[in-house]
């Protein structure tokens, strides 16, 4: 029942955007120390909370960086483009646009070039198979632009891996502040790997190389 | 048994060939098993060798790391095409070849995908200081391609960093004994990177996506 016209969150709710938000600093803290220079208390800092209260949401570094990677693996997921009328090429400009975009974003739980080998096997075997239904969708689109003629033929896999790697390295050189704008980033390294992929004489819409002076 | 993987050759270049028997060995278990799941005892294993005439050549296991960065460095400078003749786009592809290659072969020293926070700091600059030689060698390559046509015009750090995705990203999925061949994966991965600079209608030499089932 809607309490407050639910302008006010209930309690689990709270906890949840509570837990959001500490996945998102944790992130942040990991991806610019690495998961060995983060504490929680540094973690904690950031947020403004003691670390008692902390501990109230998570027992373990570990097990933060755990939920960090699947909040990421669900959030790429959900960059996944479901349009329909889409050519495959089209479809994956969009996707990738979206994905790098809420990578670099300030809502990012992204964490993908972390030492996996911090998490226990269990662990590293679920994040695995989450982080393996973002790559299956994407290959998928792959086989979709083979099938109508907009991506050159080939093994999709290894197409898949090729863009991974140029949107995944964003986060190693992006800085939030910088003179880059996100969404001409974002656009541009799309482009770039439909460029990649599409058949010759498929034109790639918008996503040229980043303007100079930009 | 094989001491030291069968490097060693003569007396004053003994010592050198050993350091670089390490620093491979080094490599390919920080690669495997990342730095923090990676001890001395396993490396001096894996070279046949007992701990303290590891202790020998190097003093902790972060020193190791640096040397392998900065042999690393060193090889991927030595991957820049150097030939004459070539418009820039093939140069860069040449080079972008070279160097995937040489990250995935016995030889390699990659340890690409590290926290670099384990370094020390003044270790980290000396290693951002020896990568950005690399770096501006691709820029440079970059530009000349935009100078002559074959390459799109734009922010050519942009494009750089769009390369370094693609080409360092490889270390995380190739699998040496797999059934995808090095020379393939080279040259397929230097050909995505060149269709995605390439001006409209230069074609790229060899370098298709790899072939289904090969």
């Amino acid at each position: 029942m809607a309490r407050w016209n639910n302008a006010v969150a209930s309690a689990t709710e709270l906890k949840n955007l509570r837990k959001d938000a500490l996945y998102r600093e944790a992130a942040k803290a990991f991806r610019r120390n690495g998961y060995h220079g983060t504490s929680l208390d540094e973690i904690a800092e950031g947020l403004g909370i003691s670390k008692p209260t902390l501990y109230h949401y998570v027992k373990t570094k570990r097990d933060l960086l755990y939920q960090c990677h699947l909040a990421a693996a669900e959030q790429a997921l959900s960059t996944v483009c479901q349009e329909d009328g889409l050519t495959g090429i089209e479809r994956l400009r969009r996707t990738t646009s979206a994905y790098v975009r809420s990578m670099i974003g300030e809502q990012s739980y992204s964490v993908v070039i972390l030492e996996e080998k911090s998490l226990s096997p269990v662990q590293l075997s679920t994040v695995v198979h989450e982080r393996d239904r973002f790559e299956g969708a994407l290959i998928t689109i792959v086989l979709e632009g083979q099938q109508d003629g907009t991506i050159i033929p080939g093994e999709p896999r290894f197409a898949v891996f090729n863009v991974l790697g140029a949107v995944n390295w964003v986060t190693k050189w992006y800085r939030p502040n910088g003179s880059w704008d996100e969404a001409e980033v974002s656009e541009g390294v799309a482009g770039f790997v439909c460029r990649g992929l599409a058949s010759p004489g498929v034109p790639i819409k918008g996503g040229r190389l980043l303007s100079i002076g930009d």
